[in-house]
């Protein structure tokens, strides 16, 4: 047994019984973000929040034991993502990557915003010319230190 | 000439005459996130937003014409960035990438988020443990057509 | 089970039955196209389509339900398509790519052509000198956005 | 030299003097789509095509005699185009690829659609929803040969 | 099924029983090389032909019928070929690639050698120094079309 | 200076005086395949050889002594060319790999054909339905050998 | 001018002059290992330190300025590194990756070991049986953030 | 049987059993470094350390004797791991590598540091700051050999 | 069935009865270095020699059919190895690949070495600072070929 | 300047002159393998070495310093080299690494052979049926360490 074996349980199960994730993060008492990752492999529960994760879906002591173990992180197949909806996101990065370095170093100087310290929110924008995705993003920025 | 050349020489008199992308958003009158996406060679100016770039980066004539022309999109020499402030972001969307696209679906059905009719917004977040960077991303959500 | 397992009961149903995808788009009430990007794991069906296929396929009610989770798209095994025919459409874009690029700017301004909001039409042209194959795409004009 | 010297020649004039690829064409008296590709590299010019351009673009006989060579065709610079425009339609080839596959199997038995015997049209499509890009291809099918 | 478990059992049983897949194309009544191509997985038969087959290597009516549908093709596992004896043949295009291009155009202008009308014959050259492989390739030339 | 430096002059100049690789070939006394592959930068001149493609392409000394050196070999900038033509050739060794790799087989035990005691021949083969290109390749079998 | 023609020209003139990064640290006021870091283009200078290194190398004031400003880093032209040296460092992360992985996590979480707020001494091990390369690396661990 | 099947056979009962490396690594009587590398298929133990583990882990006979066969090594599913823990360990590489490589030979002159004749530490660095990740890998210095 | 398993049973069987190539290899009547080869996967057998591991390793009449079939060529899962051993034999081909090439270019004009026409010995030589490696390569010289 | 530079200008200037490897190893007084890495920029000179390859190939003072620093290692462009001649190396690799391992290991246990503490020499076997490239590789054998 492996993680991956735990994450297409959870899979399998939400699709049989139609669960949807947002139902799922408030019994695990985190946000719908942090939850999703968890169950799709790539965050690490607490022993109370893998119980939790195993009642919904029906998971063995063993496979709670998974959840607890930091997993080997990447969600995704290919180095260049084919789903449009992710390739979208990759898009940004490649478009505006250079944008995005410029303007933290003109804030902030040399460093990086952490993908560590990291939250996401996802969320509905409602718009007359069609509503949109709206996410913030907030990681912590990290000056390279001189030594 | 190229639109190459005409970034280059953006960065090169920005580096020199110690500039920031911020005053010339100002000028420009767009974002400062728009403005230096079309700097970098992302974007396609109109030709008041050229004349007021040419004033700034002392640009000739041809050099204002290449703006206004569709670039060739893409401003990374690789496909996985190298730079770790880029990478960062490409490790969120590996790590994040399926959880991004079950939370979209979930809540808008089939379809993608725009990275065309889409915005961004890059602001510090003070935080007494460390300033983050709070980034805000507004895009257009797409529904795939049935025919 | 996954949406691979399904999509794979279908192809295999479909060469032991001998059915034609031309006669499954007219029982699912869409068009050709789209009904055999969703038969091969690419498109979203309503829980009626699921219930039709469901009946051509012999698709059992958690088979049904896959057919309604959005999917992770992209049909190809390589980035550089290996089959004869899939090739010649990559190379249509390898060689035509820079063109089409243009006489879409120039048509349109900057911008892309949808291939969310986007319908295909493939029929017969009979010809003479040997019948051609007819496409017509149809991607709706999306203008990149200044903020 | 070679041939792209020529080809960047062009593009530069082109820009410095605003001129448009439909007017282009209609002094070449070919379609605008296939004397876009000539100029940009891909096609080969007959000695009048080739004195056509030279007269609208400036360039000398050895500049035309180049257009007259067969060129190493392919005009992008990465297996998978980061222009969003061209990666719309790689990302129609990743996701439709294997439905046309089947449809013009269905309808032709094995064999391919030409990418040579090939023309294609770009229209501007009317649409008070937003106007569409239409573009009609159409390739000669070549069955597989029994031997 | 797919009709790579096909080509499995056909090979299995093909070591097995000890054939050849000269005799094998004598009862099929095409030539070697399409015959192998064939059983391969890299052709379609017609149904007499899958009933050939069939007989030969103990082919359900399923498996018959899988024969019959046009397969993804493409026969190596990787870009550049392992196998010595393949990496020569891709060994030939890379060394001489430019030169035969630059000779059939020599010869007939711009356009390709077809490998869709196609035919490939190897023989065994006597030759006292040692025997020589001698293969005749036979592509219809096909003229890109201006329009 | 380097060898590539002398190719592409020849290129230059053959376009510019408007040769023809056969007329080149009977002047170095070689096939126009080999003699191809020799200005191309594949293959080593004797002086004598060098001599005469330096009356032809007016080559000074030391451009003469560059063709008489080894040099790197490998014609093509990607492992998957994008040149139409090439490419056919790149997808027969795709499509047809393991056939010519069983037939040589069956035929000739384990080895290889070998693509350096090798001699290519293209002609024009006329047919009534379309000209076809005929070419013959011999390459030398080479057992592996048993040590 | 860019960021690279400041590295080459600090490179070349430390060739020429015999400099040694020891002592070109000391001036700088740093380790040898960031300062080394900053001359090969992978670090952010202070005004002084460039002024500094300005002296050591004889950079202009402009050169001086693009050592101040943040470099898109990565410094090796490979993904897998040819150079010996360096490879022995990517045969650790390959072969001691997973290890690395596991004790860190069972000593502080799941997490990272920044590369950011980072530093390292590489020393000389005085060994009887050969001397050996002393390095350490310092990194912050910054544990993953539940939300 | 392979190794990796024992290398899985491990890991699952070390989560199932809740064990940690460091109280395995005491049993096996080598460094916490090392014995995670063995446990995870990329070292070579000997029968008495093979038949430690077999305790431990419950292995059989032969499952002890693939613990003793030395193993094809590297850890990683892919070039650039996706795993942002060891990840950052490849950044290192990438960011510093030339670096390490200017101060290795500026000290030793050419040749490598081993990864062969190689120990690695790795201990918790408490800092009011946060702890941090203290690591020190000792290898051996190869002097290129002259001949 | 398929080669891959017959090897895969040949390694677990030598790993299960503690076998050693060299006893191997005496028993089938060639050298350790072919006979490993062989075992591996890479060579062909004759009737006696497939029947002569059949008796070693407990192969079915089957299974050692498959030895005498020739092989898909190639031992190694990635283009650029990972295995420490292994690469060092790829680093000597990157560092000294274009010196072997120059070297045997001087000596014998433009050709090849044959790794056809080959063979090699790899031995203990002994040396009281450590013992070495001692490999021989021989393989036939190719001279290319003029026509 | 770089050692890319030195090595063109050696090139060039032994074609121009000329010279033989071996010659300019006799006055270097080393081998002509480690001589040839030299000039191909891949070995370092010791002071008396830079000089006497200065006098050959007429090096300035500031070229032979270059031949003094520690070149980054790697002589092809490819990670599969395109060289038939190189080529035939890395077919060795592939086909014979796993048996050169498995033998290495047989003789020696766990480690490598040295690609560093390495020396190579190839000469002309002569053979009535073709003369042959015979070449020593001697490396020395470093065990893992267990710590």
């Amino acid at each position: 047994m492996n993680r991956n074996d735990v994450t297409e349980k959870i899979i399998s199960t939400k699709v049989a019984k139609g669960l949807k994730w947002e139902d799922v993060a408030k019994k695990v008492g985190q946000s719908k973000e942090w939850t999703t990752a968890l169950c799709l492999g790539q965050m690490t529960a607490t022993p109370e929040q893998a119980k939790a994760l195993g009642k919904i879906f029906g998971l063995t002591a063993e496979e709670q034991k998974w959840l607890q173990v930091v997993p080997y992180k990447g969600s995704l197949p290919t180095q260049v993502p084919t789903d449009p909806l992710i390739y979208r996101w990759y898009e940004i990065v490649s478009v505006y990557g250079t944008t995005i370095k410029e303007l933290i170093h003109e804030e902030f100087g040399d460093g990086i915003m952490s993908a560590i310290d990291f939250s996401m929110d996802i969320t509905r924008e409602p718009d007359p010319k069609g509503d949109r995705v709206h996410v913030v993003l907030s990681g912590k920025f990290l000056p390279y230190k001189q030594y």
